[in-house]
């Protein structure tokens, strides 16, 4: 498959644009979450990067499902999207109601479509193996089955579930494509290893791609009234409202994944290009510099460097724009700064900055949040 | 003495307010150095901490000599000091001349007055002792003696020069003044560790207590032309801009004090009352964390501690009053926080906050200066 290749004008991607981000503060807040951020210093949020990344295939057929808080700022970064294709959830409801309503939408309207489900706040810069990857994806949906697409694991993750491979799906135009055997949570350390090392485990990036129909189809066996409602508000938007808190809470994996590999329906395209779902400043770290085409300095900066000194000092640095950051004689450190907040956090603990928010949450400080 | 006894009228206050204090950057700038900052957190400057400290024996009678750009801000500071008694340097010319001219003011006007020299950028909690130990530097002067005030180590320092105290001076009213036999430099660990253990020497914390014609007599044996440009200055005060770039630049360590203790010119009063130079980072913040009342956590605060919030962190924070500080992990820094400028630095790396500052100079950025 080429990058080359045309849009296919019966996929759609879909972009549930959701998640507080809460280890990624004070850049990420809740009133402009991580996928709202240009987090890489490109010029683009990631949720627009994702959009990007996916145009070639998809031309205009992009729906973003995001909460009514965000509408707004979803629909003010992607001009060029009709506002139909900005669809505001009125509650978080886990990520089977967030896909299934955009299923259950192109369902209606193009009852042979594929749809391609892409979370907005990851990062992938390999974008030509990545759509070529997606494109082989989509020859195996339309041979029905629920694909995944498995990341090729470069180290043996604890933060990641990992799907296990089996033989060939043997569909025509998808000679990588295999049949999923199970999906499993985040292992500990060993078993990570051991995957690894097997060589038939693949992160699972919570990228599918599936015939919408097909989707609910799959989710009408397991939960007939979760498919039910999300088709019933398609038909009826205006019962939205309405509908909407009666759905069953449940993410994607556990409503239809899991079962349906069980049943030999799901199939996992390996890719093996670089993806990062830029969980803490740790992973942003690791992404901006290994992005970087030219070596720098001990201090890795997502900004200016010319506000950045350094004096015996290695880490990170988001620099906030309108003031200098000096570093002396501290080690792999993290520091953001922003216009109401500065963070210092040891690189190796960035997972704990969702406590500094817990703090302030407790503390009362729901402007810093 | 009792620090109830009344000002005393022949006694004058000299502080010599200069210094860049680099290594309080970023607190302390070129256009506000330490002494005019509040650095404690009690709501008044070094500077106009020194006054008040010593307004209980000179009553007005105070001097400030400091540079031009300073005056301004030095006069607002002291809305009570007559404009004459804030002095501007046209240049820095070491401690001998900005003491000096103070001196010859003095001497012009009260020939038999006393002068006590008091650095604007020192940090002394317990007044009444040093207040104490001032009246009984002062009888000794009047006896004929050049006074050091010496203070009392409490630990092996080499960041201070040491004075080795002989016999007892045996001055009426002045029991616990000794001769000093001599002033040495900043020792190494070996030799400070001796000079603790010997009980004999004392900090040298450039506080001086002279006759001011004393001083210039002095001066004058060693420096003559210098003692009289100074005098020729307090003659003739249009005549400063010609004479003060021909004077000597020396401090008054080596121009007077050295020479006069090997001739036993020199007394020592010793001094049991808290003293701090403030140094640097490391030093304020052991400042401010002994100077609590009341036990706080693992991270002491100058500013407000509900704009700090740490996990597991531990060390000093000085808050900028308009944003959120946030440590996590992260063990004996000191973050300061300014509009401007951020730093992070490692408290036993305080030292080097000198080389941000040389930093930034090489790379033109004045305005953070």
């Amino acid at each position: 498959m080429s990058d080359d290749a045309p849009a296919e004008s019966h996929v759609w991607a879909v972009i549930p644009a959701g998640g507080a981000g809460t280890r990624l503060w004070p850049l990420s807040r809740a009133a402009a979450p991580k996928f709202l951020r240009d987090l890489t210093g490109t010029g683009r949020s990631l949720l627009q990067q994702t959009v990007d990344r996916v145009t070639p295939i998809v031309g205009e057929r992009t729906l973003v499902v995001t909460g009514r808080a965000h509408r707004d700022a979803v629909a003010a970064q992607l001009p060029e999207l009709p506002s139909a294709c900005v669809v505001a959830e009125p509650s978080p409801r886990d990520s089977m109601a967030a896909i299934g309503l955009a299923a259950a939408m192109i369902e209606r309207d193009d009852p042979d479509a594929v749809l391609g489900s892409f979370a907005a706040d990851h990062v992938i810069r390999d974008e030509d193996r990545f759509r070529a990857c997606v494109r082989e994806a989509v020859r195996v949906a339309e041979a029905g089955y629920l694909v995944t697409i498995g990341i090729e694991p470069t180290y043996p993750s604890t933060g990641f579930g990992y799907i296990e491979a089996g033989g060939p799906a043997e569909v025509d135009g998808a000679p990588t494509a295999r049949v999923a055997l199970t999906f499993v949570e985040k292992p500990d350390l060993a078993r990570a290893t051991g995957y690894l090392a097997s060589g038939r485990f693949r992160w699972n990036a919570g990228m599918f791609v599936v015939r919408a129909g097909r989707l609910l189809d799959l989710l009408a066996r397991w939960h007939p009234d979760l498919a039910s409602g999300l088709r019933e508000v398609a038909a009826a938007p205006e019962r939205l409202e309405e509908v909407w808190p009666t759905l069953t809470r449940i993410s994607i994996d556990h409503a239809v994944a899991e079962p349906a590999a069980e049943r030999g329906r799901v199939a996992v395209v390996p890719g093996a290009f670089d993806w990062d779902d830029v969980g803490d400043f740790a992973a942003l770290a690791g992404l901006i510099r290994e992005g970087r085409s030219r070596p720098e300095g001990a201090i890795t900066v997502l900004g200016d460097p010319a506000e950045v000194v350094g004096v015996d000092a290695s880490g990170f640095v988001a620099a906030g724009g309108d003031r200098v950051v000096a570093l002396v004689g501290v080690d792999d450190v993290v520091v953001v700064d922003t216009p109401d907040a500065v963070l210092v956090v040891r690189r190796d603990r960035a997972q704990d900055v969702k406590r500094v928010v817990e703090s302030l949450r407790e503390g009362g400080r729901s402007d810093l949040l």
